[in-house]
């Protein structure tokens, strides 16, 4: 952190050779660059910002070199180039005021640990490459079994480090978890019978064929997460057989309106693969009605699998696990340590009821995997993989579940507080109240909202939709504003309200996942997007032009009905 | 770290939000459990003991609570439990003689990097939370795709960092990458036509009926990894329609039998998808004839996929990537820098050749992904991501070209350095030479192999296989003690020698990529398989008794034919 001038290294075998080796104490040159950097990172996360705007394309010319230099860069040169051009325009996504993903600060603890975690560099495929790191994976999975399904202790002795069973698969993230629960699901549906090997062995087509099914389809909320679209076209059951249902106006999924399509399929001969129960859904926070979902895949006899990615945190909370109510019905739960367990980025679970059901996508190898063996990998969609679950397993001994219920708690009451100051503004407009931490709203002119509301009760849905439109050009123009100006960040999406006669609608969306937001943050949100939206010189005056002129021709209509 | 004796932590929201703030200064708690760390860490990493031997078993009445413990615990603890239970009982993937797996001595500094990462908590889906790391992960996968194919500079200024291209994708690792390459070749294959909306919508039954193939096959050599057949599973193709073909003596794929089963899948109307070459396999290190393969694959008009996940490293060696010649025709490339880039686990990318290969595979939600935006997410097998490709961009920096040169060509001469000293020794048998830095061997006493090679001579299958098998108890009784005794790891597989009438055979198999592994380490390492065969009296007593009574029985049959 020397000089800005780069310096010429070179490389030898015995400086390569150096860089290998531990540094011998505190006063080491990579010791100094070590502590800067701690520093420089502290000050970054202790700053309230929430990102520097700079435009990409301009961030972008610093990463424009497309060959791998020749020469050999100083650690202290390196650091000080990264400060620069990477961190100083990271997204602060600890920030307080940034909550708009699921993303929050992160318990320092996890800093240090992630260190050794990196250093020991373990690799869970194996046991030869990982040892009491796969015992540990294996408790951490188990400790998460425990937490939606809540078997008695003699279950877990049995499984939980059982050569050829699993309780869960540890992966990098939810869409992974996804993937792997509805991959079990299709190939248990098709397993081997008869002469026929399995869809494992002979693929998809010919397993139709034996099975004499037209296709397979999976029943899913509109609020689906995306990553079953994407889980679908790998697994070669094709996106147009994500059969996306209807949501109520809290919404959840309509479970009349998927036995109906259920029963549909059926009489085409293509057959209900699994059911996917949301459990806090990405755009809303809702929650499915899980116990009739399983009612409905016990009727059909398919996987039940839940997606509880972001709203399985939630099952810590003794006070506010009924939500999750029938979550211990499923075969399969998606969980993600990194979203609300405050673990860092790259820790998903699936957790399997029935530690039996991941023999469906079992694969071995010659030189690892061999049968028999306790290789985690043997069962995983991933291979090699780094040791995170050490991170997960820190957080839930160093939390505890009193801790955990603390958070969890604050954050679904703060997500509470922020509808009621939402409700009460009277230029604000709460879209879906919050069922977890995570809500939708949007900025309305309180004429606008009056005027909008006598349009609904009058179900005219032209006028309705002339409105939104401009209101979701109002709503975008606020959210990017407020992300350039940087003090805080909340993101948009779009839903359908049944209110609004299920049309397209933006809105900004809220995630209350950080233990640091303080409600004074939170009006502070709402006090800078009004202060930007009467910088708003297109969509707002449409709109009250689009009020006036509506109203004024009521006012001829009326004259003229009189 | 100062207290044995759990004590009783309690959860309050003020202690809870201690721990989400940054420590002050370097007297703080965490401060100071983070220098302790940071010792244990450089204490275990400095020993060079490959791993402490206790049983699974005994290190899992560790890890057998499965109930998230209700009360925090202090962090210091902590720090202790993990010291002794988990990172005492870690494999030391690190150490100078653990050379049995793809792992090595990681340059120290990507340990402070990692903390960095970690504390930013970056999320590579999207730009709203990664900002600065998508243009360095877009930079990353630039100069990998330049490594490969070398195009001009500007082919990198238009496509590096352009929204709807993309030069690679990130993943967690070589798996990943395969999935995503052979995902992608799907795609494309069946991809929308007149009214057919391609396989990515309709699914693959639909597909093949659309395009009239009963089935589709991919061409790997019999080396190829185990994580195709798990991408055959998933992606709905089936194992059998991996079609393994047999390599030659060299353990490199016959492409004159490739293309002979290529025929007649033809005649059974099968249509091939893709071909895979191997460039460096797992079980042997030989990289598979690419050019040809890329000629064959232009020939049946199919996808060309190279598994580099090791082997591509040596790209980096000027002196020796003609190794790896017709890389640059494939159309994907398989890169884990987490194997001989020195980067920790978890580091893994698919290169494109075409940047317009990703779109079979391009998806888009709402809240993010939206069209054309430069959401990384939009294209890759994996939702969130941590941000990786810093420390990959780190490496690339800090070594930069002549660093891996010097680090490459030593793994590589250190290979065939043990190669040499393998076969001066008596009692050792060189079975596959290293053509990167992968070998495998096993120890043979000299009676033993005269006896071996006089049957391979006179074709005497039965006796050879006879021999070979008490040599594989051997084999597995060297590797498991050498492993037990924790001063060196080497790793064990099964291949199938020409040279033995392609009988599957136990061997050792070593990965030379250390940077500090010496020759006396290698020296010391036949030396104690020497001492340890000694220890066995199983297989060596039963090989001498059939040596002898196979010669006896020679010399009866000489006596009555004289």
């Amino acid at each position: 952190m020397t000089s800005k001038i780069p310096r010429q290294a070179q490389a030898s075998e015995d400086s390569l050779l150096r860089i290998f080796t531990a540094p011998e104490d505190a006063t080491s040159t990579l010791s100094i660059i070590e502590q800067r950097l701690s520093q420089d990172l502290a000050g970054f996360l202790g700053n309230s910002i929430a990102a520097l705007e700079k435009p990409l394309s301009e961030i972008e010319t610093d990463f424009n070199a497309y060959q791998i230099p020749i020469d050999p860069t100083f650690v202290s040169d390196y650091a000080d180039e990264i400060m620069q051009n990477l961190v100083a325009h990271s997204v602060h996504t600890a920030a307080p005021s940034f909550i708009g993903h699921m993303t929050s600060a992160l318990p320092y603890f996890v800093l240090p640990l992630s260190k050794m975690m990196v250093g020991l560099n373990q690799n869970l495929v194996k046991i030869e490459t990982s040892k009491a790191f796969t015992p540990l994976e294996r408790q951490v999975l188990g400790m998460m079994h425990h937490l939606v399904y809540q078997e008695p202790g003699r279950f877990y002795d049995q499984w939980m480090h059982s050569a050829n069973h699993s309780l869960g698969a540890f992966c990098s993230g939810g869409t992974v978890a996804n993937i792997t629960a509805l991959w079990i699901a299709r190939n248990r549906l098709l397993k081997p019978q008869g002469d026929f090997k399995g869809i494992t062995r002979e693929g998809m087509p010919k397993a139709l064929r034996f099975y004499g099914f037209d296709d397979l389809a999976i029943l899913v909320s509109e609020r689906g997460h995306y990553s079953l679209g994407k889980t679908a076209d790998l697994l070669g059951i094709g996106r147009d057989n994500i059969i996306s249902i209807a949501t109520d106006k809290n919404n959840k999924v309509d479970v009349d309106a998927m036995r109906q399509a259920a029963k549909k399929l059926a009489a085409q001969n293509i057959k209900v693969m699994a059911i996917v129960g949301v459990a806090g859904t990405t755009e809303t926070g809702s929650v499915d009605p899980l116990t009739e979902l399983a009612e409905l895949a016990a009727e059909l006899q398919c996987h039940f699998h839940v997606d509880a990615a972001w709203g399985g945190a939630s099952l810590l909370s003794n006070k506010y696990r009924h939500l999750l109510k029938g979550i211990e019905l499923a075969d399969s739960v998606t969980i993600d340590a990194h979203k609300q367990m405050y673990v860092p980025m790259g820790a998903g679970m699936v957790i399997f009821k029935n530690p039996e059901l991941a023999q469906a996508i079992v694969h071995h190898a010659e030189y690892i995997l061999r049968v028999g063996s306790k290789d985690l990998g043997s069962q995983t969609l991933e291979g090699s993989r780094p040791g995170m679950a050490m991170l997960v397993h820190a957080c839930l001994q160093i939390i505890g579940r009193d801790g955990y219920e603390i958070l969890i708690n604050n954050s679904l009451e703060k997500a509470r507080y922020f509808a009621s100051i939402i409700k009460q503004h009277p230029e604000f407009e709460l879209v879906t109240e919050p069922e977890l931490c995570l809500l939708t709203y949007r900025y309305v002119p309180s004429a606008v909202q009056q005027f909008l509301n006598d349009a609904v009760t009058n179900q005219n849905e032209s006028l309705v939709s002339q409105v939104n439109e401009l209101l979701d050009g109002l709503t975008q123009f606020i959210q990017k504003h407020q992300r350039e100006q940087g003090k805080s960040f909340v993101s948009r999406t779009r839903i359908k309200p049944a209110k609004y006669f299920r049309q397209p609608t933006t809105v900004f969306r809220v995630v209350l996942a950080n233990p640091l937001t303080s409600e004074q943050i939170l009006q502070n949100v709402l006090t800078e997007q009004v202060e930007i939206a009467q910088l708003d010189n297109e969509y707002l005056p449409q709109l009250m032009a689009l009020l006036t002129s509506t109203l004024d021709k009521r006012c001829i209509d009326n004259d003229i009905n009189q």
